[in-house]
C-alpha cells in the first residue's frame, strides 16, 4: 500500500494532522538531524496514560487479545519445545509465565519464548503500512516484565501504545528500503518498541531512555533468509528480549550513544539505504501507529491474504473441483514474489512462503487456517497437483492488499476476481467478534471454554486492571 | 595494511599455500556460491585437535593469556558493575565465574559479562588484517561453557583456534566494506566465532553447525556509533552470548537457514556491499587466522598505536617539555580519522577515540597505558594544552600500522619520525615476556603475585590441562 493511499484510507484521522506544524505548536516537530533519538525519548518518558484516546486504548485491547490467542496456540509448536529445552537450564528464577504452558522462566527468557510462540504460526498482527508484527516484540517484553515489576493495567496499555508507536515510526522511517536490504523489520525495528515500552514501565529518565534506544539500535535481529525455518519466530522473541535487556541496562546507567538512530554510523544509516526522520517525529502524541494495526484471518504472511481471500471466493462462486481447473493466474504486488515464491514447499512452515501452495490450498479446501499450512496440506496430492498449475506475474498496479486472479477451466470457461481490499486489511478489518472467534479457535485445546472467556474479558478490560500481570497468570 | 602487503609480511606461511588448489587436493576449495555455510560447518565439526600445528597452539596460548589479563583488570570497571547490577537478578544457576570477581552467573550471562570485561579497556587482541578483537567473542563463550560442559584443554584449544578462524575468515570476506557501512566487526563477525567454537565443544553435527551459523548470522551486534560509550564493550560480550545461544539452540534442533552466509538475504549480502567467499574457504586447515593475531602494548584502539609509539620515541629522543612544542603534525591512515577524530574528549573512554589526546599524552607522559586513558589524563592541563596543537592529515600512502610525525619546536627546530611498523604489530610483535609483563600490570591489585604466576602457567599449558575450566577457577 503506498503512503498516499494509506493516508487517505486510514479513516478518522484528517490529513492535516500529518502536515508539518510550526515548532511553537509542537516542539518535537522541527528536526535538526542530531536530536532524533532524544526527541523520541523525551516523548516516550513524558507521554501520559491519560492522554491516550479511547479509540487507541481500544485498539491496544484488540492487539493484546490477538497476541494472547496466537501465543497460546503457538506455545504447542516444536520450535517452542526446542527453545525451552535448549535454554531453560540457564534460566534465572521462575519470574514469569510461558503462555499456554506450565514452565516459568526469568523475565528475559520468558520474553524470548513468548515472542517465539506469538509468531511461530505466522498468524499474529501486522501493521498495515510497514508489515511489522507490532505486538510480538512489545507485549512479549512488557507482559513478562509486569510479572516482576508491578504494573497497573493503565500503565501497561500506555507502554503498549508507546512501544508500538516507537517501533512502527522507526520502521516507517526506513520502509521499504530497509526491507529491500534483506532485514526482517519485526526484529530489527521491534527491538526499539520493546526497549521503549519496557523502559517506560521501569521509569527511565530521558537520558536513560536515549541509552536504551542506543542499546536497542546496536542489537538488530533478523535476516529475511531465515524465513521458512524456526529462526523466523526467534526474531520477535529475541527483539523482545534484547529490548528488555536494553531497558534494564539503561536503568542501571549502562551508557550508550544518545544518537543511536540518526548518527552517521547509527541505526538508520547502517541498516537502510534511505530514511525519513519526519516519520519518527511528526505528530507524536497526535496520531498513533497502533490504529493501523491489522489482524490476520489466515495463518500466514499478510502478503498472501488477498490471494487466499480471492481463491476462497472463487471456489464458492464457481463451485469447481480442482481437477477441472486448467490454470490459475495470479497478478500480484512485487513483495509477494520477493517473500513467498517457494515453488515446491516440503513442510507446512515452507508452505507459508509459497503463494503457489496458498492459492492451491484455498481453492481445494476453501480455507487458509493452521490446517492449510500443515505438513499434511503441503503433501496433499490434490493441493500439490493444482499448485503446479498456478502461475504468477508481478503487476506494479496491484497494491499489497490486492490481487487479480483468473481461473481457466479445462472446458474453456474463465472466472476472474479482483480483490480490492483483502479481509483483515485496514479497509476491511476483523470485527471484535471475528477476533473472539479467532481467539477461541486458537485457544481450543489449550484452555477450557470458561478460561478462554475469562481471559478474553481480561484483555478487553486491561486498561482497568489493578495488575496487568493478571493476564499472564490467566494464560498459563 | 593492504592485503598484498599483509600476505608478504605474514612470515612463515608461503604464498603458495594461499593459492587455489584443485578440488581433489582440498575438497573445500572449489566454491559454488550456495554451499559456503555448509563447507565451513563441515570443516568446523571435522577438524581434529591433533591437526593443529604447534605454532598455532602456541599462538592460542598467547591469545588466551592476553584475554585473561585484560578481563581480570576490566572486571573492575564501572561498565561491568552496571551490567552485573542490571542483569544478575535474572541470571540462572551459578554455573560460571566472572573473572576477577566473586559473582557466579549462568553460562550465558557469564559469557556476556566476561566479554564486556575483556574489551572495556580497549587493551585486548587485534587481528592484523581485519581489526577484529578475536578472543572476546570466542574465549568468553567457551570458557563459560567449559565450566558447565566438561572440556579438555586440547579440545578447548582446538575450539579456540576454530572459532577465531571462523570469525576472522568471515570478517576477511567482507572487510573493509562491512566496516565502511558502519558495523563494529568484532560484534558482527565475532558471533560466528562464538557459535562455531561453542558448537564444536557441544558436539554439533554438520547440519546443526549450519543452523548454529544461521542463528549467529541473524544476530549481528554492534554499530560503530557506540564507540566512546559502555556499549562498545557490550558488543563482544553480546556476540559471545549470542553465539553460545545459537549453538545451544542448534544442539536441540532449533532449525535455521543452511545458507546463512551466502543467501541473497543472508549475512554477507545484508551487512556488506561486497564480499569474497574465497577468504572463507581457501586453505581451511592449512592457514590459521589466529597466527595473525596481535596484542596491544597500548590501552586503546590499534589504529592509534603507531602515533603513540612514534610520540614516545620522539619524546625520548628530543627531550622536550610540552610547553616548548609549537605544533605536532600527524600524517595518518584514513581509518585513524574515521575512528578516532574526537577533538575534545571529556572522559577517559572518549580519550580512546581521540588521536589528538593520544599523541599529546604520549608526548607529555611517555606512555599509552590505562593511566593515559583515564578521566584524569583527558583533563590534565598540560595534555589538554598540547592536544590543541596537534593537527592531522590523511595520507593514503601511510599504512594502518604506520604514521609520519613532525614536531615543530617554538625555537624553529623540527623533529621527524616515520614509524614503519608500530610495536605490537605483526611485524614487530609483543614477545612472550612482553605479554607476561602486560599480564602482571593488568592483574596487579586483582590477584596476588603467586596466583598471577599460577594463572599464567595454566594459560601457557592450556593444551595439556585435563579440564580447561581450571583457568576460570584460577581467575576469580
Amino acid at each position: 500500500m503506498n503512503r498516499r493511499r494509506f493516508l487517505l484510507a486510514s479513516g478518522g484521522l484528517s490529513l492535516s494532522r500529518f502536515a508539518p506544524q510550526s515548532p511553537a505548536q509542537n516542539p518535537v516537530q522541527s528536526s535538526a538531524a542530531n536530536d532524533i533519538t532524544r526527541r523520541l525519548a523525551h516523548f516516550v518518558v513524558s507521554a501520559s496514560a491519560a492522554d491516550v484516546p479511547p479509540a487507541v486504548r481500544k485498539e491496544a485491547s484488540r492487539t493484546l487479545l490477538n497476541w494472547v490467542g496466537c501465543t497460546l496456540r503457538g506455545s504447542r509448536e516444536q520450535a517452542v519445545d526446542n527453545a525451552i529445552s535448549a535454554l531453560s537450564p540457564f534460566s534465572g528464577p521462575a519470574q514469569a509465565g510461558i503462555l499456554g504452558r506450565k514452565e516459568r522462566l526469568d523475565i528475559l527468557h520468558a520474553a524470548l519464548v513468548n515472542g517465539i510462540s506469538s509468531h511461530v504460526l505466522d498468524y499474529d498482527d501486522t501493521h498495515a503500512h510497514n508489515i511489522i508484527h507490532p505486538a510480538g516484540p512489545v507485549v512479549s517484553a512488557i507482559l513478562a516484565l509486569s510479572e516482576h515489576h508491578p504494573t497497573s493495567g493503565a500503565d501497561f496499555v500506555n507502554a503498549l501504545v508507546l512501544g508500538v508507536d516507537v517501533e512502527c515510526r522507526i520502521g516507517n522511517s526506513v520502509y521499504p528500503k530497509h526491507y529491500d536490504v534483506g532485514w526482517h523489520i519485526t526484529g530489527t525495528a521491534g527491538v526499539f518498541g520493546a526497549a521503549a515500552a519496557s523502559g517506560r514501565l521501569l521509569g527511565l529518565s530521558e537520558q536513560q531512555m536515549c541509552w536504551a534506544l542506543g542499546l536497542a539500535a546496536t542489537q538488530p535481529v533478523g535476516l529475511q533468509e531465515m524465513f521458512g525455518s524456526m529462526t523466523k519466530s526467534f526474531h520477535p522473541g529475541r527483539a523482545a528480549q534484547n529490548g528488555l535487556t536494553a531497558a534494564l541496562l539503561a536503568a542501571k546507567n549502562f551508557t550508550s550513544s544518545e544518537q543511536g538512530l540518526e548518527a552517521k554510523y547509527g541505526w538508520t544509516n547502517v541498516v537502510s539505504t534511505a530514511h525519513n526522520y519526519d516519520e519518527i517525529l511528526t505528530g507524536l502524541g497526535d496520531r498513533y501507529e497502533i490504529t493501523k494495526n491489522t489482524y490476520k484471518p489466515f495463518a500466514c504472511g499478510v502478503v498472501m491474504h488477498p490471494t487466499i481471500d480471492g481463491c476462497i471466493q472463487l471456489r464458492n462462486e464457481a463451485k469447481l473441483t480442482p481437477d477441472k481447473i486448467e490454470r490459475v493466474e495470479l497478478k500480484v504486488h512485487p513483495l509477494v514474489m520477493q517473500l513467498t515464491s517457494k515453488k515446491t514447499p516440503q513442510t507446512g512452515l515452507e508452505g507459508k512462503f509459497s503463494i503457489y501452495h496458498a492459492a492451491s490450498a484455498a481453492l481445494v479446501e476453501g480455507a487458509g487456517g493452521i490446517d492449510q499450512f500443515s505438513d499434511r496440506a503441503v503433501r496433499d496430492s490434490k493441493i500439490v497437483s493444482l499448485r503446479e498449475r498456478v502461475v504468477t506475474s508481478i503487476d506494479t498496479a496491484v497494491h499489497e492488499d490486492q490481487v487479480r486472479i483468473r481461473l481457466i477451466v479445462k472446458d474453456g470457461r474463465q472466472f476472474e476476481k479482483f480483490v480490492e481490499h483483502a479481509v483483515g486489511s485496514l479497509d476491511h478489518p476483523m470485527s471484535d467478534q471475528d477476533l473472539e472467534a479467532k481467539f477461541s479457535s486458537l485457544a481450543a485445546g489449550v484452555l477450557s471454554a470458561d478460561r478462554q472467556r475469562r481471559l478474553m474479558d481480561l484483555c478487553w478490560n486491561v486498561a482497568n486492571l489493578p495488575e496487568a500481570s493478571a493476564i499472564a497468570r490467566a494464560a498459563v
